[in-house]
């Protein structure tokens, strides 16, 4: 059932013991939001818990509270008024938090392809992070918006919209931003925070930049990781392809990952040319500008594959 | 004598012609602030002029107008009722257009620096940006901000605050920067013109990833830039040394880079140490987390000696 924002405010309001979980492979928005309600809750004098079935990568580890987040182990099982479900568009995104804990579940959201699996479901996809929307929530349910919070909530609004240059970025999300600075958020420490790498990961990106490629006129930019480049193979090579993209002339850039001899996961970036389309032929899928998939051969012929396909979305 | 800002409006109600421009090695911030200010003062029928003693650098030809922006030759004489000189804060920062307009000087400016070298001055060096102060004037003046002028003014307070992530971004920035984007600027469009960049200057980024090396614990992170190491002694490396600043653990990054046999030119950024006094220390200067000094001796010899002051530097 879809229900309104001051009807999960009553919700919460009426709940004594809440658990709060969001999507694995957490990012800012998730972790942020999580966060952020976890505090104005405990504040009210609720017993709330924090359930994610991941790590929460050390990239977030400057978040208040952080530590707070568990993992569930096979037989935890929770008893609880409420499961409020953050940031995640399908029950299987919470991975085990799902048979762990017997509760209604809430479902706050702002992914346009949202499956509405819960019993209650907000979604408002309009907004740039699941963060406006805690916002909303908080003002709504007077609660205060402590420093600590819109450290959590600024980080939740930031990344999900590149700090602000995405085209998700409105008027209101500048404002939101702008009323957490007020409560104490500190831009440039968050910013500090969430920028910081290992030199390992310098060290990759410079490899991975030495491999970039000019096809099609200079419109096609590719970058390629061969499986023996990386030191971890867990490596964090997001982002590594918008250098692709920057490149003056560049429409499309495309990242081609050899996972082992005969699987290559390929990314796609665009400035205009629809990559979604490019990343459907090979069975993948995503947005107009962002797309991905994954190709069974070999990295010489994926190459040789995907290119033309990818010259052929350029007008 | 200092102004307040209905003295800057009425000012520029009252002249008929005027000639705007900004110091040299102009950025977003300047050129933006011109732009905006150019454009509402010419749809208020005014004759305005935009000299400027510097080539508009290619990263911004996406503002509008910039191409109305012409650069003084010598023999140039410009009689007009007013020079308003935007974002510099000395009389020398604007080169040649200082004897090329003779008029009454109104400058309007955000450094906190300013000489008050001007016959009218208006300064906030509270905001992050002269974009800030021109909204405001705009509003103040009741002209319209289009979506033209959106552009612009996002661009210049966008990039004097890192897009949001620098100590200076207040919340007043981020609601400015949403009156903008309500006005028509658009987030993505204007940060994905700033990113672009040539595909040499990725080239020299990769070779000046290769020069980092770690110090101290792994608190001191240099990169050295050899002169045969630029395929363009103008490159653009600005923005380079953040990758050093950016890696986990360090506290000073230093960028070191030899403009020839007896002359290193070198860049200090810092979390908290106060690089200020490690730059003082050889006849430089700057701000506590961001300095620069040059030293006049062989490269080799400029590390031996900077490096002992900047370790002296952490605590």
């Amino acid at each position: 059932m879809e229900i309104s924002l001051p009807r999960v405010a009553e919700m919460l309001h009426s709940a004594s013991t809440i658990v709060l979980t969001a999507h694995v492979h957490p990012d800012g928005d998730s972790l942020g939001s999580m966060l952020a309600l976890y505090q104005a809750l405990q504040a009210d004098g609720k017993k709330v818990h924090l359930l994610l079935d991941d790590v929460v990568p050390a990239t977030y580890h400057f978040l208040p509270n952080w530590k707070k987040i568990s993992k569930p182990v096979d037989n935890d099982r929770f008893t609880t008024d409420l499961l409020v479900i953050l940031d995640a568009s399908d029950i299987e995104r919470i991975g085990k938090v799902q048979s762990a804990v017997k509760a209604p579940i809430l479902n706050i959201d702002h992914h346009i392809s949202n499956t509405r699996f819960a019993d209650y479901t907000y979604i408002d996809s309009k907004v740039a992070a699941t963060g406006e929307i805690i916002l909303e929530l908080l003002n709504l349910m007077k609660y205060k918006v402590t420093a600590d919070i819109g450290t959590c909530l600024y980080t939740a609004i930031a990344t999900d919209c590149g700090f602000f240059r995405y085209a998700n970025t409105s008027a209101s999300t500048l404002r939101y931003a702008a009323d957490l600075v007020e409560a104490g958020a500190q831009p440039q420490s968050i910013s500090e925070a969430l920028e910081q790498r290992s030199l390992s990961n310098i060290v990759t990106l410079t490899k991975v930049l030495q491999t970039i490629e000019m096809h099609y006129e200079g419109k096609i930019a590719t970058m390629t990781i061969f499986p023996d480049l990386l030191h971890d193979p867990d490596e964090n090579t997001e982002g590594f392809i918008n250098y692709a993209r920057s490149i003056e002339g560049v429409e499309i850039a495309i990242l081609f990952r050899a996972i082992d001899e005969q699987t290559v996961r390929i990314s796609f970036r665009s400035h205009r040319a629809d990559v979604s389309q490019v990343a459907l032929a090979f069975g993948g899928g995503g947005h107009i500008r962002a797309a991905g998939c994954t190709v069974h051969d070999t990295l010489e012929n994926a190459i040789a594959q995907v290119l033309p396909v990818a010259i052929g979305q350029i007008r």
